[in-house]
């Protein structure tokens, strides 16, 4: 007898697409899964078999019943044990792309879905892991996943996060605490494109580090050399150290967050570019207003917002909001000058955002070249079936005089 | 009297969309536009004053009347001249973006409409531009526009390349002359990415060199460290010797044409990779299919297609074709290694693309992770207003175990 059959049965209603997960699907939505009294009695996060409407066997699931994902595909096989060792295997997959990406270990070590690990994200600070378990099955199971986690990559220190927006929809309470290890007293210093962050990884995830933008960190930053650079949304200075390190003869990093600011004026101290660095505390809108009455000119500006439609319901809200970023710092740009404008919502995707920044660039009378389009840099894979996924567009342009 | 005043005049129709012209796009199609008697006797190429159906002035621009796009914006500013001086300016502006982009004289110099050169693209390799007009306008001022790519790059040789399959649409025949300079008498040698490659630029378009893919040639000749490589549609060695800069230990690259192979070697050669570096000339289908029945193994495969789908009549066909490249593929990717899938084709966009890629992966049997979507690289810029201009798509996949 296999473990298969000692694990709870589920089942998918007649009618709803099992080609889609036998394609590769990782998920199972409530509206096609059967959820008959005994499916709604599993506790949040149970292992089980799922089958399609005719009682073949798919895939090892977690069931959150309550959940609008009822189910997430954890493994294939059906002979999974989803044990220590298997969340080594999963972990070491990961890490092998990570090392063949980086030469350093700072990086997101597992992108939930996309990893194998569905609901799980890790970030990588050297020694130290912050883990994520964004769902129930993970959450249950934490204990293990950082005992493997530190085996794999021999990290010191595990933090477990339980801060993400999405832990609400699995029934699971916010919290952080460290697992193995000893928290960090200080901001811990990332290397990242010359640059040298500093990331606060006890303060939940306001100051925490976005690995995400790297390649457009990048990029940017290898047109900022003897560039006047504003970077809008600062956060922990993403934009501004980085094209500092590229070489721009100074920065001035706008961000609502003190917090964040200070860890931004800390990164700049860390490299050694103090004196090239400002902040502005403010309201982004407000401050790019007042930069434009004031009639102040960059050569390289940037805007990452935070997500203006993070659902489709606040989609027309949204791109009206990334219009008016474009409309706002387009005039800010000197002639010849390049803009880099990002969004993380989800719902709008790269047409719709784009069409949102060339109206705001429009209006503010400046003609552009649309150079490069930038997603999550690749440790943040996506799964091919999950279009959702591709989160973060950046989007850079050349204003022309 | 100014000299817009001479020029004779074209107008919109009633109900054509002056917006979008008066918003950034470049094209007027014949649709759109009064094609009267008057109009019709232009030239092809003639300068005029574009006005919109109230008879309000809207830009210059390029007519032919022939073509479907009838007429192409030159300039908004309605006193300029289409003389030297007003090419020298727009070489000037394209010059100063690629010269901040790459430290080598090696790039796309102009990328058409993006430019504000309708219809011309200009590569540069080094002391040596190619010249494509590929617009009526710009061919009949292929002289002074020589001239001034001269001027602005110091460039000492100019090849007019008349080869553009686009240029049978504005009534222009083939052609490859030396504007001024002398004509290379052998390969040019180009360096990208660590990599030499060998561009025949007297060749007409079959074995020249496309700067369009650096970006992704770089990313995965960055995953090829110590690994197997396979190539096909390599053209002159493309992703192959990049990936040998990279540090694989063998690359194999496949394509039709003898000649482009020739011109790998000899690039292998320059580079001091030819011990690392193989050939195989045959239909890429059949090679693919071939070393599938051989049960051949690589830790990296590329396949970069020509256009399957260069209009959307051919979408249904060409995204067949590009789901079999990735099915016959997929087999060859040994577990946990990674497969980089190009489109240049206009009518599949990055979504239908994605969908092919993941189908036909998921024919074969593997299950993958999307590390990367990249496009053309930053010497190739696109208009805001002109979505169809982003042709070229990568996608860089790990398949799982």
């Amino acid at each position: 007898m296999s473990d298969a059959d000692l694990l709870p049965t589920v089942r998918l209603k007649p009618g709803a697409d099992a080609r889609a997960l036998r394609h590769g699907s990782p998920w199972v939505y409530s509206d096609a899964l059967v959820l008959d009294r005994r499916t709604k009695a599993l506790p949040a996060g149970s292992v089980a078999v799922l089958e399609d409407a005719e009682r073949s066997p798919l895939a090892l699931v977690a069931v959150t019943p309550e959940s609008r994902i009822a189910a997430r595909v954890l493994d294939r096989d059906l002979t999974a044990r989803i044990d220590e060792a298997w969340f080594a295997a999963r972990l070491q997959a990961a890490l092998a792309l990570r090392e063949r990406l980086y030469a350093a270990p700072f990086y997101r070590l597992v992108h939930a879905e996309a990893d194998g690990l569905p609901g799980v994200v890790i970030d990588r600070f050297g020694d130290i892991l912050v883990v994520q378990p964004n769902a129930a099955w993970a959450d249950a199971r934490s204990a293990m996943l950082a005992e493997a986690a530190v085996q794999v990559t021999r990290a010191r220190t595990v933090i477990l996060n339980g801060m993400g927006r999405a832990r609400k929809f699995e029934g699971l309470g916010e919290g952080l605490e460290v697992a193995c290890g000893t928290a960090p007293e200080a901001p811990v210093p990332v290397p990242m494109n010359g640059a040298t962050y500093m990331a606060d990884l006890m303060g939940g995830q306001k100051t925490g580090l976005f690995y995400d933008q790297r390649d457009n960190h990048a990029f940017t930053a290898g047109l900022a050399k003897g560039a006047r650079v504003l970077d809008v949304f600062s956060h922990v200075g993403g934009f501004a150290l980085a094209a500092l390190a590229g070489g721009a003869v100074s920065a001035l990093a706008v961000d609502g967050s003190e917090p964040a600011l200070t860890l931004a004026q800390a990164g700049a101290e860390a490299g050694g570019m103090a004196e090239r660095f400002e902040t502005r505390k403010g309201d982004a809108f407000a401050v790019l207003e007042a930069l434009g009455a004031e009639g102040a000119q960059f050569d390289v500006v940037i805007c990452d917002p935070p997500a203006f439609a993070p659902s489709k319901k606040a989609l027309t809200q949204g791109l009206r909001a990334y219009e008016r970023v474009a409309r706002l710092a387009a005039p800010l740009v000197a002639p010849g000058g390049y803009l880099t404008l990002c969004s993380c919502s989800h719902a709008a995707d790269v047409a719709k955002f784009g069409n949102a920044c060339a109206r705001g660039i429009g209006r503010a009378g400046r003609a552009a070249q649309l150079l490069r389009t930038g997603y999550a840099a690749a440790d943040h894979p996506t799964l091919p079936q999950l279009a959702e996924s591709g989160y973060l567009k950046a989007l850079t342009y050349r204003l022309l005089p």
